[in-house]
């Protein structure tokens, strides 16, 4: 299974707004095949492992499916995932988790039991959620998984007050920051921090192609913006959107219905200080850079008074000079959001 | 000479104003004995070391003595160590550094290798200087070294603007700010957290013993502090000092006249920028608790425009769901300050 996991996470960034699935098929120890699902309209994990196996002239019958995601029972884009498992004689097929999509809970896993398929479920199963979290929060709720990213120095500040431009974190946090936009569906920011900074918002990764740059999406109150900016006059413009004085919990339904599975916000404080006060951010991926500035403007700067948001931590790894955290909101009961 | 920095470390807190210093007798890869220095007016470790060994029945002739600092060739409150390595027969001595004295420096490495004594030094001096810093830079400048520690949220908040004063860290992390308490001499707070806080600052560790509780220091404008809080009540008021309207870098002076060697700053956020501004800041010990707050006062919070500090991270670790970083100071070129 930790195989499988490992293959799921290859998909991170393509699959959208599929979840992201990794299978391994194997018989006594040995591995017969393996596959992940790469893009919508590509075979799905299972049918991927299946058909690398014959490939390399292995039988999946008999064998053990191991896979990070209950297989699917309808048609979508392709035919149904459970009715090849059966037609290749599979014996034992183990999930990390079951379909979080309430039409589909379970049914993939009965439907396989029900023709003497050995099923178990839950392996791993906090590992493959953590995958897709995004998937199951717009699934089931329409909007998109929030993570709001930021740099900043140890007194979480984001820059000098003299709108000193130079990059606080250095490269090996920067190539991870591309990395975290690759894996998103769109980016937000707020319009002042368009006009400061004129970001591009692309993912600039040697080697990573085969899916359309994130949405690039700005929020405006007055909606006024100047036509220079690179977000409107680049190669990938069209990846650009405005939403003027439009509220936050409908500005991520409109983007959940574009298929936006996962926004990472890029900026300023107040756009995250806003999020945080509507109970909007799901996830932090903070970069802090071993340096104190004492003045500027911060990470996240809320005009309300708030009660804050707690985060689990799931990740933390030096990068360089800088460090690198992730967290996953938790409520007061210690139940992790999504 | 690992071991003798291990034991070396075990006097933080307790030997000031002297260097802490570890030291171990070896022969034949055998530890004949060790020691270190403990406080001061109390044998140095070398001369712990030599008493090991002979309660333990080893003559220390012909060893090797590995001792962090530089052994002393003059007469202070003990008799010089050099001395008493030569009379003992030791025949080779390794130092982590050397004695940063300037009316000292290299002169008792001079003497044993007059006397025929093989003399090694820099061994892990890294190490061994990052354990000395305070009194490097107390024996150099008179000034004490100034650890700035706080515990903030991700965005650098110490608490909410409605002075909720919930802890913001766990329990790990408030053992381990008791023992950076035990480490300094004195502990500086500004009026304002005086007021608001009425903080104890005392070291409350069980079973460290053998001191006195860290001077408590109080930085005021006005020098009006209501009488009846902790600091002029409780059962170490003696401990307490008052400055009004006192210069900071006077200040620290006349701490270093007291024979303080390592100030821990512990607010408010006024108090730390003020620091920052004037370059007093030697190292970060920074809590971070898994949370964002969006509003709220902050860790370091400077009225000035600033260039900042840069840090270079000496110590990462995770303390129950908070994290826990230590950086020294470095300057431009990297260097590291002390």
């Amino acid at each position: 299974m930790r195989r499988a996991l490992a293959l799921a996470r290859k998909g991170l960034g393509t699959a959208s707004p599929n979840p992201v699935v990794g299978a391994v098929l194997v018989r006594e120890g040995k591995v017969l095949g393996e596959g992940f699902h790469r893009r919508a309209g590509l075979p799905h994990a299972e049918v991927e492992a299946i058909e690398d196996a014959h490939r390399k002239g292995n039988l999946p019958k008999g064998a053990t499916l191991y896979v990070t995601l209950e297989p699917c029972c309808t048609t979508g884009r392709t035919p149904p995932c459970v009715d090849r498992i059966l037609r290749e004689g599979i014996a034992r097929v183990i999930v990390g988790m079951v379909d979080p999509n309430p039409l589909h809970q379970g049914r993939g896993l009965a439907l396989l039991a029900g023709e003497g398929v050995e099923v178990a479920q839950d392996l791993l199963e906090e590992e493959a959620r953590d995958l897709n979290r995004p998937f199951v929060r717009w699934i089931s709720s329409g909007r998109p998984w929030v993570v709001q990213k930021s740099a900043s120095s140890l007194d979480g500040r984001i820059g000098t007050r003299t709108g000193d431009d130079r990059w606080l974190s250095g490269p090996a946090s920067r190539r991870m920051a591309h990395r975290l936009r690759w894996e998103s569906d769109a980016i937000l920011i707020g319009a002042e921090t368009a006009r400061r900074d004129d970001p591009a918002l692309t993912v600039r990764l040697p080697g990573r192609k085969g899916k359309p740059q994130p949405w690039r999406v700005v929020v405006s109150r007055s909606g006024r913006l100047p036509e220079e900016l690179r977000l409107f006059t680049d190669s990938v413009r069209a990846r650009t959107l405005v939403f003027q004085n439009f509220p936050l919990p409908m500005l991520l339904k409109e983007l959940g219905r574009r298929g936006v599975l996962r926004v990472l916000v890029e900026g300023g404080g107040k756009l995250a200080g806003s999020l945080l006060a509507e109970g909007l951010i799901d996830e932090v991926a903070l970069f802090l850079c071993p340096m104190i500035l004492g003045e500027g403007p911060l990470s996240v700067d809320s005009p309300h008074r708030l009660l804050g948001a707690h985060f689990r931590l799931k990740e933390r790894k030096r990068l360089g000079d800088d460090l690198f955290f992730r967290g996953i909101r938790i409520d007061y009961e210690g139940n992790e959001a999504g």
